[in-house]
């Protein structure tokens, strides 16, 4: 997996602090996650392929997660697209891209399916092959779920080497990259485990913003790989962490020890901070592994 | 008057080419003129003090005009602001701005007045002492304005060494400069024209995008001092321009020079081109003034 941030900054704009959206690629697919005012020219300047994205995941109706949402969609449109789309995100996500969309007689060309979501408990969204997605309900002052992105297991690695010492012939070897045990030219039963290599281990990415301190999220995102939780204050204005109903990098920090997760990227700083150090150290009182996320940075999963 | 360029490039986005938006201070006013997106970020590039923007005209509803408006709307609404908004353009904009904003409970605490356009005349839609506003009907693939903003004359300027020359008292100043002629401590009338200067000019400036090249307009702009008129295309290909309802830079040389205005700026550039100096050549074959609209670029008017 590879993570770029395009922005990471809460709402109120600054020259160059760019509201939230994320790239994700997993397993050779582009998912976009919440698409803040001006994503379309972040993925542009971050050389981005962005024709590749065919899911879009917004976590709520706020501005800075959606406004550049449409902006997106028309340049699609006058690009040419012509593969599908996928938009998941609250009700009301489809009734206000299609006013906007009616309002400029710009239809797009190609298929927009939009994936409108109620539920306050955690639904699998979007599983194939490769990876899934699973909603991660959160707490802020509007409908919001953060996003659960999963690989799937990959399958054990032959190790040929072994199985040639073992006379198996190559008509099997599908069966064991499967998990199947094998018989050789001998009639001999050779079990799985000596005959293969446990593939890489599979990854998972947790996003979860914006939200309250939530410890309702911990037995979701328990191990995962990495999280990105927003800390959009310091614990000195917890006060108004709980009254916008944000968090702040010392309860990121909480939430990631309990869940024991490898790694904890902070974002969505309000705009009052001038050094953001100061969010990684709050945090690693707590928590040792944290990263802060900037905007064009790439997290390698 | 001042217009500040925060934004001249025509839809499809690239780093650092921004969709159409524009400042116009006009005797002390600020106005913003369309919004695409991006615009908030812009002003704060600028440094614009844009809690002075009482006033904003949307041309038309695609939304490399207009996608910004919301996301401007959400960020005067979390700085606190209190005095009351003007929103012009056409009419859907207010069932499409309210939606959004519902969506994210993001209500205003200042009033949003929404003035919804949907004749094809020329209206007047403002008016005080200092300045009035005019749309300018367009032709465009979905219904779109330009707008035409011109000065009230100013006052006459009094020749105070002149008027006491003719021991004319005081009280009579303020008349004098209202255009009252004043009689002197002999009984002798003094005609105002002795007594005054010719006030600076009223200056006027006239916002045309996007529109296909459309003479009808002429008539109503003769002679302002400043036209913007959108030239997305060069003449090579003009085919373009009449498909989608733009001009080329040719077209809008032959416009400004029809009306004889003063000045005639060039944007709303398609991203084809790399040098744009091609649309000031190519006009300056039919116009002599001709200036090129760039992002951040100020013209005094």
């Amino acid at each position: 997996m590879k993570l770029t941030i395009l922005g990471c900054h809460s709402a109120t704009p600054r020259w160059d602090a760019h509201p939230t959206s994320q790239i994700l690629e997993i397993r050779g697919n582009l998912v976009l996650i919440d698409c803040g005012e001006g994503t379309q020219m972040q993925l542009r300047r971050y050389k981005i392929k962005f024709s590749r994205i065919k899911h879009i995941f917004i976590s709520h109706l706020h501005g800075d997660h959606f406004f550049g949402l449409v902006g997106l969609i028309s340049t699609f449109h006058l690009l040419g697209r012509e593969s599908d789309m996928h938009i998941y995100g609250p009700k009301g996500i489809k009734e206000a891209i299609l006013l906007l969309l009616k309002l400029g007689k710009s239809w797009t060309k190609f298929n927009l399916y939009f994936h409108e979501l109620e539920s306050t408990a955690p639904q699998l969204i979007f599983e194939d092959e490769k990876f899934s997605v699973t909603t991660i309900p959160l707490d802020h002052r509007v409908y919001t779920n953060g996003y659960l992105f999963r690989e799937k297991p990959l399958p054990r690695k032959l190790d040929i080497d072994t199985a040639k010492k073992h006379n198996i012939d190559v008509s099997y070897f599908q069966k064991i990259k499967q998990g199947e045990d094998a018989v050789n030219e001998n009639g001999e039963l050779i079990p799985n485990k000596k005959l293969t290599y446990d593939p890489e281990p599979s990854k998972s990415y947790a996003f979860c913003s914006d939200t309250a301190y939530y410890p309702n999220i911990v037995d979701q995102i328990t191990d995962v790989t990495v999280l990105y939780h927003e800390s959009t204050f310091l614990d000195s204005h917890h006060d108004l962490a709980v009254k916008t109903k944000h968090s702040t990098s010392k309860e990121a920090a909480t939430i990631a020890k309990k869940a024991n997760v490898g790694k904890l990227i902070l974002g969505h700083y309000s705009g009052r901070y001038g050094n953001l150090d100061f969010f990684k150290k709050e945090a690693q009182e707590l928590f040792q592994n944290v990263d802060l996320a900037e905007d064009g940075k790439v997290f390698k999963i």
